[in-house]
């Protein structure tokens, strides 16, 4: 690997102040080794993208074709706010699709590989015969396209995610875990990060995942961390929704007046679309290194806290009447895993623990 | 359709000081018609998701994990700069692969689909054998992470896109014009745009996509667009490029001495690398509705620079021993063809024309 300090570069006109170390790394990705994927061939009856939702704004104006870059003369639309979606639906595919709905900071590459290159949930779950639909949510990755203005800081911040991700607490990696330590690794999984490009609330996010649920017709939501607050609210809105796997959500939908004190259980929505919750079978999975008592480490009090939030949750959508399960892997003997449970490197395991849960509640036919 | 005139707003901090109406048309996606696809089953031997090249920045300061929220603090990097590569790989896969590189404002989407959901070059060529993979350039889609800020401003400009991509000066379609006139597909099309997520300079793309190819291994490298440029420069800094297609270049890469005058030619490179540019076989491909003579659009006018500067380009080219043909498609009686000759209504006849090509250059073994 060829790593070269090439100049010290002052941001002087950003706020920070601070200094940054240009390193530069070109022909990383050339190392990146081969891992051996799952064999045997994927047959694709058809793929594509798409995008659903979204909004047009128009400005005031007459637009002149003849002079079409004066676009201070108004007249024109921008389409924007959508979600951007690829889809894979395999031969003789299963009744219901899959519908993947990354987290902050995050793709759809969330659910397509892993650091170190394998398959990720989408690959495996597109062998065992489920439709797939890789969503970039409104305002990140190739959905990009909003239509409120957006400003990207460029700070440095890898450190905060490898630590708040519980991969470890840097530069150290948790005992055991199940990430791949080698370098290369690391580098894809940080360049795996890419930013809000615009001002988009979660009804923005809702009402898009909304209409990818239209185009896809009965569909499973995948959802991993901040995907999961939209989450719920895409299965209250849209009845096409007829399950939800969340990978470590970060907030939960309670019914007004059943919200639990602290930061994480947002705020309540009507008893009756709540309800709407309890249709559904719901899964949710929480990884290794989440501590009993509070520690001097704030990103583990963080999901302390979370999972907390997240069993109380299910206490109260299983108390209306619901089917929510809560699995923390360790309980169930499987130790290691970060917040990336879906791309770590027990992912095949966890998938096939998933597996055993569509089987149960009548999903994979 | 459901529309809705939901809101006049005024974005009063933008210095263009337009008003936006506000147009919420939610569920759009879910009216677009599932086109029939080209038959038979897609069979991957491999695919999957990386990222390539880049660079990492580094903050001065030092890192606490436990307070890994306090970025300000510092000593964290960041990583940035990289493409983002998704890949599909044939049973049988010929010889060379085939690497997309998208034009300004697009996404590997460009390579995808089109417009009217139909296959888009990717597929289309994937199914003739070849593997594909299909780049986001450094600050763009799925490659948002870039090392420098960016700030983007969410003006309207899809009219002008609609008019400098030639499919008509809107708001009307050009006579015979090879694109679909339905409202659904044209507003598939807008939300084909994505931002710029930061300030990326084109050798920091050059060093991105001469990665991918340390990667793919000897291939052919497909540009559209702004693509073009930072593409022959791919091919000089990376023998792996074996053949180059460019759709529609806008800019294209001249030995010193020999840049024409006017503004499409760019800066010169020395003779030695130019060189390397005609060791290769190269087809460039334009559409329809390019003026013979300056007209009052100022689009059309652009175009007509352009192609005379391929023309100037390839001459200079061949004239040093080197092997680039032109095809202005009205030429060989291909009428009708926009900017985005890839995707447009006649892909499938584009496609075997470019076959034929590939072919006689022993391009498809």
């Amino acid at each position: 690997m060829k790593r070269k300090t090439a100049d010290y570069k002052q941001m002087g006109k950003q706020r920070s102040g601070i200094y940054l170390l240009v390193i530069l790394v070109f022909g990383i990705a050339s190392c990146v080794s081969t891992k051996p994927h799952s064999s045997g061939n994927l047959i694709i009856k058809q793929q594509g993208a798409f995008s659903a939702g979204g909004t047009v704004v128009k400005s005031e104006g007459e637009f002149d074709a003849l002079k079409p870059w004066n676009v201070q003369q108004g007249g024109q639309t921008r389409h924007g706010d959508h979600a951007d979606v690829f889809y894979q639906i395999p031969e003789n595919a299963k009744r219901y699709s899959m519908v993947f709905l990354h987290g902050y900071g995050q793709s759809r590459r969330s659910w397509q590989t892993t650091a170190d290159g394998r398959e990720g949930f989408a690959d495996i779950f597109l062998r065992k015969g489920y439709g797939v639909y890789l969503v970039d949510q409104p305002g990140r990755g190739d959905a990009g396209q909003t239509t409120k203005p957006g400003q990207i800081t460029a700070t440095p911040d890898d450190q905060t995610w490898f630590t708040q991700f519980r991969i470890g607490l840097y530069p150290s990696f948790n005992e055991g875990v199940q990430f791949p330590k080698d370098e290369k690794s690391l580098d894809q999984f940080y360049r795996m990060m890419t930013p809000n490009t615009g001002n988009v609330d979660e009804s923005t996010i809702v009402n898009a995942m909304s209409a990818v649920f239209d185009r896809t017709g009965d569909g499973i939501l995948f959802t991993h961390s901040a995907g999961g607050s939209p989450g719920w609210k895409t299965a209250i809105q849209n009845s096409r929704v007829k399950a939800i796997v969340a990978i470590e959500p970060g907030g939960f939908t309670f019914p007004e007046g059943e919200v639990p004190e602290g930061n994480r259980g947002g705020k309540g929505v009507p008893l009756n679309e709540f309800l709407k919750l309890t249709k559904i079978p719901i899964v949710i999975y929480y990884g290794d290194y989440i501590p009993k008592e509070e520690t001097n480490a704030a990103s583990l009090n963080f999901w302390r806290n979370v999972l907390a939030t997240a069993r109380q949750w299910a206490k109260v959508v299983n108390a209306h009447g619901g089917d929510a399960t809560i699995v923390h892997l360790p309980e169930i003997g499987i130790r290691g895993n970060t917040h990336f449970i879906m791309s770590d490197l027990n992912n095949g395991q966890i998938a096939d623990q998933l597996s055993k849960w569509l089987q149960q509640k009548g999903l994979d036919k």
